[in-house]
């Protein structure tokens, strides 16, 4: 993988380079010198740069200028902001996919895992994207959805800390990049106010002691239109550009999630869960609500009142016992 | 999947069908007319089963008649000697690949998991055999090598359960196959006295709170010679025929494994813990004995003294303290 997971080809990227250090309008001609390729190859280069989304001016007389970037998640435009050491480093790029984290399969029962640790796939557009117990979660262009590929240290009974560390740092990025007052509804939602704006999906592969790898699957509405939605789903949910009112830097805010990902991620691994409960619960939507827990056997309602350290939910039911949920879905009442 | 497995062509399984029928010699001409298909046309079909392992006589003056089954694995064979309802209804027959536990993968991550819980997959040798934490297990042909499919209701946290319920299979298997007194090593050995015969290890692809699917490999050293493991393996291990003194049926030995792993299974399912580690507990070989303990962190010795409901070895320090082990090798002192 090239640093830009082969989104942009070879010719066309030596192109923008020039085009990106140049704050003035620059001539085909120069262009050509430098990279001693033919005027014609300049153009089709510049051509297909526009078609990649990124704004290039030209005049007759001044040459071509980078007016802006593309608005697409290309790892050239997400590295270039990025600040982490090992998640993010390594990128793949597709236009469309059916779902990240099935990519993300394949390269991992292809690949070397120790190479693939930290490597984050994207795509613009998912068509067949999966979220909690395999269901349906609708990814159209303008989200951002990606998989990142780990090799963790953790033990098996500790891996939704993984979950939970990408919780909070998709909760914190939203409230850094756009001081939106974004919250966890448990086990894996992203919520502002009382609308669901993104999700997190970890799968693993595992022996009953050995983590294989896992795929952090991360889901989240941006800049794709609300109305697009179904209309009985329009009512719970939103996207960031809807919260503040116009399109966002896609780019860098995937650039902040990671980079706060990576920090919390180190925390796991190192066994601080005590570390990432209490930041887990600061963020926290469910904890001091009624909820009504539905699992595979019962439901039941109760207050939520505390997370423990394997990231089971702990509900004090109306009758005073309390109830510890690992799995299922939890409805705030 | 046929009920052969792909295993045994339609034509030869035809005539396979009529000789297991007739207990005396059948002239070619009778399967001929019976089958609609030429002399010559049956004579190739009893070449490819000789070619098969079965054993055929053929006289001019009587015809042909079975002596013996093949002593190939072949799913036809497992079957007509299996009382389970589920577990190895539908079988794949490989003469060899790398690990059955990949080919188990491949059809889980291209099939519907419902209809593949169950299927087993056999293999006469594995040339790339694994077993826990990614060692090598080395496969040669007359052994067992198999994986279980399994798409189990069982919560993540006790998934060993299932590990622990196959290693119960296995050694009563065993024991009532054979009359060996078959014991299980934690955490997925089994041994004959001091020498290891067979292993399990169970791979899973799951969320935090769900499990998509499970694959469980069994090992066992049935009919392959001793003499053929590298000499400083020799003295630790064994097999069927080594200790009962001549080659064994591994078809009925399997059949037995897989219904001894049905009983099992469905308990766990239940969520009938205490079972499962009642029995596990009357066939180990580790309790009650000295241990050197190895974790990824950190070694130590005690005493074995229970196990959990997790499948965690419950060991007593030198000074007194309990060590709960869920991950780690085991030595007996």
């Amino acid at each position: 993988m090239n640093p830009r997971g082969d989104s942009i080809p070879e010719s066309a990227f030596k192109v923008l380079e020039i085009l990106e250090r140049s704050p003035e309008p620059i001539s085909g001609e120069i262009i050509s010198n430098e990279l001693k390729i033919t005027r014609s190859a300049v153009w089709k280069n510049i051509k297909e740069l526009r078609e990649m989304g990124y704004e290039i001016q030209s005049s007759q007389k001044e040459g071509y200028r980078l007016v802006s970037s593309s608005s697409r998640l290309y790892p050239y435009e997400v590295q270039k902001k990025l600040g982490t050491a090992v998640i993010g480093k390594k990128m793949r790029y597709l236009a469309d996919t059916p779902s990240t984290n099935i990519v993300g399969k394949q390269l991992c029962s292809d690949g070397n895992l120790k190479d693939l640790h930290g490597t984050v796939i994207i795509a613009e557009e998912q068509t067949g994207g999966v979220g909690r117990m395999g269901r349906a979660w609708i990814s159209p262009a303008g989200g951002i959805w990606i998989t990142i590929i780990l090799k963790p240290h953790v033990p098996v009974d500790h891996i939704f800390m993984i979950t939970m560390a990408g919780s909070v740092a998709v909760a914190r990025a939203i409230r850094k990049e756009f001081e939106l007052g974004a919250l966890i509804k448990w086990p894996n939602d992203i919520f502002i106010g009382k609308k669901k704006i993104g999700g997190l999906l970890l799968e693993m592969s595992a022996e009953a002691d050995n983590v294989h790898y896992c795929l952090l699957g991360v889901g989240i509405d941006v800049n794709n239109p609300v109305k697009d939605f179904a209309a009985d789903l329009q009512r719970d949910i939103t996207s960031i550009s809807a919260e503040v009112g116009h399109d966002v830097d896609r780019a860098s805010f995937l650039a902040r999630i990671l980079k706060e990902f990576e920090n919390r991620f180190q925390l796991v691994e190192s066994g601080e869960y005590e570390a990432i409960t209490q930041e887990w619960k600061s963020l926290s939507a469910t904890l001091e609500n009624r909820v009504l827990i539905r699992t595979l056997k019962n439901s039941f309602e109760g207050e939520a009142i505390d997370i423990d350290e394997f990231g089971a939910l702990i509900v004090k039911k109306d009758n005073g016992k309390l109830e510890r949920v690992i799995a299922g879905d939890c409805t705030h009442q």
